[in-house]
């Protein structure tokens, strides 16, 4: 920290991403990255995109909002596009939450939720899953906070029903719900549907994940008009051009194409399914998850020897250590053939554990 | 506004961008973008990243730093690369000033640069421009204030000379000196060579204007490694993967073809010369532009009315009705092509405007 750094951000803890190591070649499975490319359609509106670069991209994001507002039977205005996911969750965490309301979410979710808290320099209130690491609608009734829930939630993969985001949406009338969907593609309800019916409900989501654009950064926010407005207030006071004009090119070329997600989101939830009778029959117990990853613990084998011993072998997953989850493991889901390295390599880890005790 | 959105921003703002008009083919000579495409190794670098879009980005940057770092003579690490430059200016003003370490910037200047500090909710204070629209930099020293300063300044193109900017930094050796150089590849003189002798000065840079790639949003700054540790927190806590893939590519092979971009620099500064002398034969007074736009008005038309017949006309210009410069248009130094027909156009004007008189 230099001398001249200001007080008011000196006790803040960035976030830590997974692990991208370059020094070696890994199978990632730790960044819930999709094991598929991007569409054909998605590279081409990109490459094509790179040979203008020396205009501004738009920053009103037209073609790629009224592309999405297609998709989603919502107004382009009904929609904000970011530079990633984060950017619209830090953006909510600004607009929405203060001293006066502070924000609130689960022990165990996403880790990026309190530092986006603390960076906004907003009060937050975290509650515990319970037991079984669900998460008890009830709990976020009518307090007087942002809520902010991720659904499916992560690390677990565990979704709430529509049914029961609606229960918190309608129980909040005078806070903003959040409710980020980056998970949503790979078998979960969106909450969508309900922005027409609830001014208060804010559904974020991101193409880094079912749409296969991790590294081209695209996110967005779908809400009624005047939410959208609020979160472009904080856009255009900080970034205008926050999209850059590739990436744009990028989504609206995979929007064209949702047959090819929709396939993916297939093939990623077969495998899933897949992995997670073998590694129940290992004797792991998992979290039923319905996101593009795994949540597994192994009653006889510690959590953070899996994730080491799994490295030394070139499997790379994600081990939080982290009060209550330490013992778990989260692991994304990756094509067939890696899932079957992994299931190999843990079968060996299991067996040489066992023969250590 | 929302009924939800924080009293703390209900009176931020807004930035507003320069035009960007979809409705009809102008001659777009108001935001300052470069009239050359990027380098052809910069384009296909950007296609060959965009087949691989499913991974996430580098959050380090660590190739873009390297390549960045041997052209500027520094170390990767005394170096940060952001979403644009608008980026690390948003950080530097919420890691660098306070309630105790207000900002300080000249009147007329980088119209951002108020709205950063609203955003951040830190204070601040203006100098004006002397008559002459230059900037005084004794009226700098000492001030106990985070200093800002678009070098070229933003719209006069006015540069100081290292001399002067170093006469800043060494006079304020307890506050952060931001040098903006936006523009400084047209013909001003760079501050990075200071960065080794002064842990308080922060120079910050883009590739919008001179390398072509306004589309692709790349922006960084340069300093002392604790006060790039310090603008590192606040990305990492805001938005690790802040570069996406396709640009943090561009961006390698731009540098890459240093010569190509040293070409296009020179023939903007000739095109440059080249239009201000035929504008000062049109009875045009001019700031002394080191950038790639002129800042001119005409002592017999008004400011305003040239904006609106360039624009009826198909040309763009960049009109600020703001107090001391509302009589000037900011213009962006096209091709020969385009100031050719932007010259014709503005004899025209100011003829009608004479037989109309």
């Amino acid at each position: 920290m230099s001398r001249f750094f200001s007080d008011k951000f000196a006790a803040l803890t960035p976030y830590t991403p997974g692990e991208q190591p370059r020094e070696r070649r890994y199978i990632k499975l730790n960044t819930n990255e999709s094991p598929f490319p991007p569409s054909p359609r998605a590279v081409e509106a990109a490459a094509e995109a790179a040979e203008r670069l020396q205009l501004y991209s738009d920053p009103t994001a037209r073609a790629l909002n009224e592309a999405m507002a297609d998709l989603l039977g919502v107004e382009p205005d009904e929609i904000l596009f970011t530079n990633g996911s984060d950017e619209i969750l830090n953006f909510a965490f600004g607009a929405f939450c203060d001293d006066t309301c502070p924000a609130v979410f689960p022990d165990i979710t996403y880790g990026f939720y309190p530092v986006f808290a603390e960076y906004n320099r907003v009060p937050y209130k975290v509650i515990p899953l319970k037991d079984d690491l669900t998460i008890d609608p009830t709990a976020y009734y009518g307090g007087g906070h942002t809520v902010v829930i991720a659904n499916p939630n992560a690390p677990t993969g565990i979704p709430l029903s529509r049914c029961e985001i609606e229960g918190i949406v309608k129980a909040n009338p005078d806070n903003v719900v959040v409710i980020d969907e980056a998970y949503v593609d790979f078998g979960a309800e969106s909450a969508v549907p309900l922005i027409h019916k609830y001014d208060n409900l804010l559904v974020t989501g991101t193409f880094s994940k079912s749409r296969s654009m991790a590294g081209a950064r695209l996110g967005f926010g779908v809400g009624c008009k005047a939410l959208i407005q609020d979160l472009n207030t904080i856009k255009y006071a900080t970034n205008p051009y926050n999209v850059n004009a590739m990436t744009m090119a990028a989504g609206v070329g995979m929007l064209a194409d949702e047959e090819y997600t929709k396939n993916n989101c297939r093939t990623v939830a077969e495998n899933r399914e897949y992995t997670a009778k073998a590694l129940r029959a290992m004797g792991f117990v998992l979290t039923d998850s319905r996101a593009n990853f795994v949540f597994a613990r192994h009653p006889q084998t510690d959590g953070g020897t899996i994730y080491r011993r799994l490295k030394e072998r070139g499997i790379l997953v994600r081990h939080f250590d982290t009060p209550r989850i330490d013992q778990f493991n989260r692991i994304t889901i990756g094509t067939r053939e890696e899932m079957d390295t992994l299931l190999a390599a843990l079968r060996e880890i299991i067996a040489s554990n066992k023969s250590e005790l």
